[in-house]
């Protein structure tokens, strides 16, 4: 048995979803960690036990989750015990500040974490696409109200949230059209990456054609091919720890994508 | 002309909404701030621009905001300036820093982070059950798809939300029911008042049958009447600046209650 990485990430297995979030943190600084259902034996119901409509507070003090993901950090709780912390932006800015992904100053850091939570309310309306009425029931019976759903979501929101991170790359003229804030990468930039890599699976046809139309240039030529050049990613993004979308967040239904 | 407040506050005039979540954060901790729609002649122009489709970063190099709320605070920005931040789960970590609401150690910190953000997916999943499909089409264009979402939040995600928040009270033996985290008033626990808060008028039937039943005993009987004895709540919420529900987030359409 080796020795627990500092990093503890509980996650459900075999998708991205929202634990690809601060896989990416980690993979981006090369900070090693565990992805614990997806590697220890049994990991998952270490996820279950978290999250479970039963669970209360641990030993030490750690309240339970909602929903993972959540984040396990040792040595960095109460009395120098583990913490336990989950909500993925609460992770996202945890993390921003101890991997230096979180900007230069207390400014750069509130607006980091304003355009993390956006790109994350992109995400959660990407899922509301395929789960409109109920998270619990199946799409194809809520698939009515998905197909009208989903055209909203094409037509009005993604044109809506691209139109905004455009405005904001360009607006940063530091970055120049690879960070969304200064010159460096934040956890922000990785969050807007992952959900704009999946709309690229989920509604094929609807981003190559606003891409082919040149819309949201800076989005697509610029800021999306630079992001992989940090840290691991490349290489992680090529290995079989990037688990494949499928009925997570990012669902490629052919009907909801533009006809 | 008075010298404005250090804190402003952007957000839509006449309801609660969002922007309730930052004014609640002022008034338990007696901290003046300026209300700019509500209060300043033509205010609302100033929610507008910051908010605007074609809106770009500012001298001060602040983003624009994707949507209100805003909060500017002046001389916490870049080089002395005044700083912009958006998004309500960023701005209350923000406050909570500021105005002591944020827990007593990094721990707590975060934890405080996790479960506000937890009770704002209870505030969104709740605009969502008269907005199921679009964020723009009046509620009459998605009534049908409004009534099945209305039944799956009522008999599924308040029992799972509400069940969550009664654990961790219950767990947190240091604060007696009162406090989500630790012994003292937090913005988590101001997060959670006001959309129980909400949710009382939007489903009024819906509550009482629940509390009547004696479910959530500690949500119902010890914390929901204990947050407003803070700082300058009670005042605050028999003044004529605690807005009226309306056509924001909570909304009662009795076809949506428990029938």
């Amino acid at each position: 048995m080796s020795t627990p990485q500092k990093y503890e990430l509980l996650y459900w297995p075999g998708i991205p979803g929202r634990g690809e979030f601060p896989r990416l943190a980690f993979e981006a600084t090369r900070t090693p960690y565990t992805d614990v259902s997806n590697t220890v034996p049994g990991g998952i119901h270490q996820v279950l036990a978290v999250k479970a409509d039963d669970a209360t507070h641990d030993e030490a003090g750690n309240p339970p989750a909602f929903a993972p993901p959540a984040l396990r950090v040792h040595g960095e709780g109460k009395n120098g015990k583990t913490l336990v912390l989950s909500q993925t932006p609460a992770i996202l800015a945890f993390l921003g500040d101890k991997l230096d992904l979180a900007g230069a100053d207390a400014a750069e850091r509130a607006w980091i974490q304003a355009l993390a939570l956006t790109a994350l309310d992109l995400n959660n309306e990407t899922h509301d696409t395929h789960h409109p009425v109920s998270t619990l029931a199946y799409y194809e019976d809520q698939k009515t109200e998905a197909l009208r759903k989903a055209a909203d979501f094409r037509e009005a929101r993604i044109p809506k949230f691209f139109g905004y991170f455009e405005r904001v790359l360009k607006g940063n003229k530091e970055g120049k059209g690879k960070y969304l804030v200064g010159d460096k990468l934040s956890y922000a930039d990785l969050a807007l990456w992952q959900v704009v890599h999946g709309l690229k699976f989920a509604f094929p046809k609807e981003l190559k054609a606003r891409e082919d139309a040149g819309e949201f240039p800076t989005i697509f030529k610029t800021f999306f091919p630079a992001v992989p050049e940090h840290g691991n990613l490349k290489e992680y993004l090529d290995s079989d720890r990037r688990k494949p979308y499928s009925k997570g967040v990012f669902r490629h239904y052919p009907e909801l994508d533009r006809q």
